[in-house]
């Protein structure tokens, strides 16, 4: 999209050129002074503003080049402008572990686990690399971030599965962020740790590749919520009524918790670096094991943030969980790429 | 099933008669003895077994009578013998609050909750009525509890909708269990109470018709837990990570309960009918509000059994949950019906 929106400022900018110097060979070179309009010093063409002034503008009538001109240099502004903003620096797409440079403004990275071999599916693949309507599971929700103002993305996963991404990229023009890549841990948390160690920005949104129906309006709205408390996550009010056993291996029912009070954890979950890395030494030092992120921020006694989220959040993991993603995709009009 | 089977029994016996008097009368009244086959008394013939003996039958050479007169004893044996057992009375089928009267030997009895008006689907009708696979939610439970040994089964619900199940029983056939209908409370709890109200039997299962998927196999396994231990509830270990809240009202993390100690509660909830009432009691003395059954019995301070059932037993309570269940009705071979 932007790429598109920066071509076609350039392609404007060359037309506006060419019509501008085609009148002006026909014309005396004494005529033009674009004021209000200090952009046009891109055209580089001091030559043609020398002795002229509006008045002799209009009174010779020649409108029509001095519009192509300020449409011309407009152009041009846009088109230098606008990417610089957004720190673009077209580097090439393919590489090692670090995919495309980019100076984004945004203070935030994401990390998506994508490392996990969970073959519940039944599949001979890991369950993010199974495709849902045609793009694989992992896709989803990394085009959803490269749509969002994020500044990096670091993606968690083995080796031999980096090609899923970086044909992807290929295909889909360069990104507005750096990419990075990393390898999985033993464990969840190994992941994470690894992830987060690639990242060079004030916030972090860990999300799980596993969770491609995640929107740009639920990561603003958890980023948004991490910002103001520190440490927040997508959740969303339990339907089930849960029972806690008398224990792991004592299947009885020990207690019914309220269940207005209890909330299903989604991701991203979004914590302040600084924050998170404390939080892994804390956990390291106790030798804690979590299933979750932002339960290393509780290890530490800070809050965390429930940032209510949607159902449609869905882990994949099943044969039917695929099935209602289809089905959730086809209702927002998700269409297969070609 | 089961009155096609009978049906069978019947004509095999009806063929043997015949065929047994076709060769009787061209055979000599003194040759037949049917020897360990007690059954053949059900022939009602006595004048056939007088003075023959097996020797006189194999030296005559008419072994196919008797073989003929074996079977269609044994057939006859079938179809008066079976049905007995289950206690069948082949009642009319149309009725007002009670549908069908049988006797069955077992001591389960099966409150079916369909009183639900929940509009989450979008749907003009209450959820448990509309089809899944050409059949209506709440028909699909009620079909797999009629294949189960129950001795009653209480439909709650509107009085508007008992024809739906009065023309799915009528279109298939005397259930082999007596079958109730009440109405629906103001609260899940009030629903439970007036199907209680209805049970005859010790044990009652208490199901949510939107739960369509629910098995033999899981409900044998949770019947059989209660009759062990006065109260036993299908469920199966949470997947994700459950968040308890600060409050109803403030939505940050308090604590982040161990996740192996986690269940997500499903139906049939099984408990001792007289436990259940005494929990109701107990809940009206304490003005206690619950969200499911056996929470009546933790009340009591007693014992509740996890019986692990399968995650496909899902709620359906939106469009995407529709999709998963045909998804899972279709792996199992169900076909719609004509």
């Amino acid at each position: 999209m932007v790429c598109q929106a920066r071509f076609l400022c350039l392609l404007v900018f060359y037309v506006a050129v060419t019509l501008f110097c085609s009148w002006f060979r026909q014309a005396p070179t004494n005529f033009i002074e674009p004021v209000n309009c200090p952009q046009n010093r891109f055209l580089g063409a001091p030559r043609l503003l020398t002795n002229g002034n509006v008045d002799s503008l209009t009174r010779t009538g020649r409108t029509k080049p001095a519009l192509v001109a300020v449409a011309g240099s407009c152009a041009l502004a846009a088109a230098l402008i606008g990417p610089a903003r957004r720190g673009y620096s077209f580097r090439t797409l393919r590489g090692n572990s670090r995919i495309l440079c980019a100076a984004s403004g945004s203070d935030v990275g994401v990390v998506l686990l994508s490392a996990g071999v969970g073959k519940r599916m039944g599949a001979s693949i890991p369950k993010q690399y199974i495709k849902l309507l045609g793009l694989e599971i992992a896709l989803h929700s990394l085009s959803t971030f490269l749509e969002c103002d994020v500044a990096e993305i670091v993606i968690v996963c083995a080796e031999e599965w980096q090609h899923i991404f970086k044909d992807h990229l290929e295909k889909h023009g360069p990104p507005n962020c750096e990419l990075k890549f990393t390898c999985g841990g033993k464990e969840r948390q190994d992941s994470v740790k690894n992830g987060l160690d690639k990242i060079t920005v004030p916030i972090v949104a860990i999300h799980d590749a596993a969770r491609p129906l995640v929107t740009q309006a639920e990561f603003e709205k958890v980023v948004s919520d991490a910002r103001e408390y520190g440490a927040a996550l997508l959740a969303v009010p339990t339907k089930a009524t849960i029972k806690q056993a008398m224990g792991a291996d004592e299947a009885f029912v020990a207690s019914t918790p309220t269940r207005k009070l209890l909330w299903e954890a989604h991701t991203p979950q979004v914590i302040r670096s600084e924050l998170l890395r404390k939080g892994f030494e804390k956990a390291q030092q106790d030798g804690s094991e979590v299933t979750d992120d932002v339960s290393l921020i509780e290890l530490l006694g800070e809050q965390v943030k429930l940032t209510e989220g949607e159902y449609t959040n869905i882990k994949v993991t099943t044969p039917e969980d695929i099935a209602v993603a289809e089905t959730i995709l086809k209702q927002r009009g998700f269409t297969p790429p070609e």
